[in-house]
């Protein structure tokens, strides 16, 4: 099997998986009060101080959800409506999660104004656009960090700077889930308010996202209940889920050299080998874990069971939408013709991803694309 | 060890964990396209059939959360909001978890009317109080199955023929969450439109529930995103803590029988042996997994300590809210008086409880309860 379908969801690592069966024996509620409700606190703590290390924050701004769909939704929710005082604006891009985009729609529904950003055709949504839409009645600006189907770095970090003289109210939230693992996320650095990550993403487990949230009184909760998370986020912790994320969040190293030449070495020899395809989304800002690659004149679909049927598993657009038979709104909003758009496939790698797999991706991807060209 | 915090949380069962492990090979995104993708879709679909047949329902109306918590969340604001149109009243008691009644709380902030009814000294709330309390205008009537605190079944399959007449918009929800895997919960027999049940109460994981969901057109999302789960509950799935849970509900077996004769040895003998106690809660109507006691004059919380340091583990009113130093709404709500209220243990039982466990526990609260006295 060569697993190129990282961006998808990943491989829990040996960490992650010891830690998750740790709670075999340290099952206790994180809420009880006895000592076996006290271990699974403490351990909570660790991991939440684990990533936070790797996101230069306080262990304080750290709280976990079910995932990045629940983080994304409760920090655009809670800011939106906890600031509707000092306005209704939002702004965000076309190139967005699902779970951004469709958070986005609700509020629009329930009487915000919302500004969808455009990208360029490399994929990447420009800081002036960003600098042009805002007021001073935004609240909210959410722009990913790297995209999920291009891995396109967004310019994140630019963006405090230069809105801060205009909308002087807007929180800045960034969905880091594809980026965290696989470049340096900094909330410091970047100026960031709020950020997504997910665990399922650096080789843990299903089910668990965390928060970055630098003030929680400008956000409000999504989910009512216990005392759990300061109330914010209620609810018995996953603790076995979180203690894993914590164990891949202390492995993450960003080795961006070995990611840059993997996806380099595998894009030149496709381009060099494989007649008809494009290229999708910028070279210079990419987190180099992604190649997009359209291959004109051939339905995803059908390259995609192909390239499975010979152990190479890859994805078209997104998991989250491959259920839902509608062209990528990421490449429509980068302007890719149908052509492009009918033929993408994602190849997404991991630190595991190796350039002897990627040789023997091309071989196969080069017999079977030229196998269902001369059937259609 | 002598755990008896089976109420807080459980441990997971060999059974659980080797379904949780399996994620560990079979790792894909169940929204992927390949083959992985399906596994795991597949491998989801089985744990719903699992926990369907014991709920007497269609794998069709069961839909994944991350716990109790949310899915109460989900049905309580999804009902309320998607039948505005019929009427903003609605019914709950005093003695429902944290995550039924804030969310109750939050709805009448946002103007609904909600009537929360008392529960008598039994623990139990009233049939004819639900009756008198519903009107035409009622959308949502919510009552826990099993408390909690006490164990007492409420009377929750006779509400929909008691209320028909009046209440014709009225849906019923339950929160099922003490009662799945305690005694049997057929949805269908009970004529309920909503349940929420919960992994980790029955050997499970932390980190995944259920909704039992009738027909999701009277429900509105609580989370916006991808199209998992019908667009009702969207979100990468908890496959590992998901197998789990299907795991753990095929390995139930309400054994009535069992818990009773365990709960009435050790309230015997506690009632013979241990001065100046009282049983909290109904003995006919009860679960039979919960025995709360008040050690009139004891401190809950030093007891729950001292029997801690002999390996006993108990709990002082729920884990939910035992973090905040404040009395037990569902003792309260009982009409119990202060010292009955701050004396309060909650023993809860589980399958693997055995008489052998609760009679070395007697010798126990024997000794530390009568140290205490002498010291008070």
């Amino acid at each position: 099997m060569i697993y190129l379908d990282n961006a998808a969801t990943t491989k829990p690592s040996k960490n992650a998986v010891d830690a998750m069966m740790s709670v075999g024996e340290m099952f206790g509620n994180p809420s009880s009060l006895h000592g076996l409700g006290l271990a699974a606190e403490k351990a909570i703590k660790e991991a939440k101080a684990q990533i936070a290390s790797k996101l230069n924050c306080s262990p304080n701004c750290i709280y976990f959800t079910s995932g990045g769909t629940e983080a994304n939704n409760t920090i655009i929710f809670g800011v939106a409506n906890a600031r509707k005082k000092w306005g209704t604006h939002l702004v965000t891009s076309k190139i967005e999660h699902p779970s951004v985009l469709e958070a986005f729609k609700r509020l629009e529904r329930e009487g915000f104004s919302v500004t969808y950003l455009d990208a360029d055709n490399d994929g990447r949504v420009s800081i002036s656009d960003i600098k042009n839409a805002v007021t001073d009645k935004t609240t909210l600006i959410s722009i990913m960090y790297v995209n999920n189907e291009t891995g396109v770095i967004q310019p994140v970090d630019m963006i405090k700077d230069e809105i801060s003289d205009i909308a002087k109210n807007a929180f800045i939230h960034s969905d880091c889930v594809q980026a965290f693992g696989k470049i340096n996320v900094n909330v410091k650095k970047m100026k960031l308010d709020f950020a997504t990550i997910s665990a399922h993403k650096i080789h843990a487990f299903k089910g668990v996202g965390a928060m970055y949230i630098s003030d929680t009184r400008y956000v409000s909760p999504l989910i009512y209940g216990g005392e759990q998370q300061s109330g914010l986020r209620p609810g018995t912790e996953n603790v076995g889920g979180i203690l894993a994320f914590g164990a891949a969040a202390k492995d993450i190293k960003t080795d961006t050299q070995k990611f840059k030449a993997l996806r380099e070495h595998f894009k030149n020899r496709l381009i060099n080998e494989v007649p008809d395809i494009v290229i999708n989304g910028s070279d210079e800002f990419n987190s180099n874990t992604v190649l997009n690659v359209s291959f004109l004149g051939i339905k995803a679909e059908i390259l995609l069971h192909a390239l499975e049927a010979k152990g190479v598993y890859v994805s078209t657009g997104s998991a989250c939408s491959s259920h839902k038979p509608q062209p990528s709104h990421v490449l429509v909003a980068m302007g890719k013709n149908d052509k492009e758009v009918g033929g993408a496939v994602r190849f997404s790698f991991s630190y595991a991803t190796s350039i002897l797999e990627l040789d023997e991706a091309v071989e196969i991807i080069k017999s079977e694309t030229a196998m269902i060209r001369r059937f259609m």
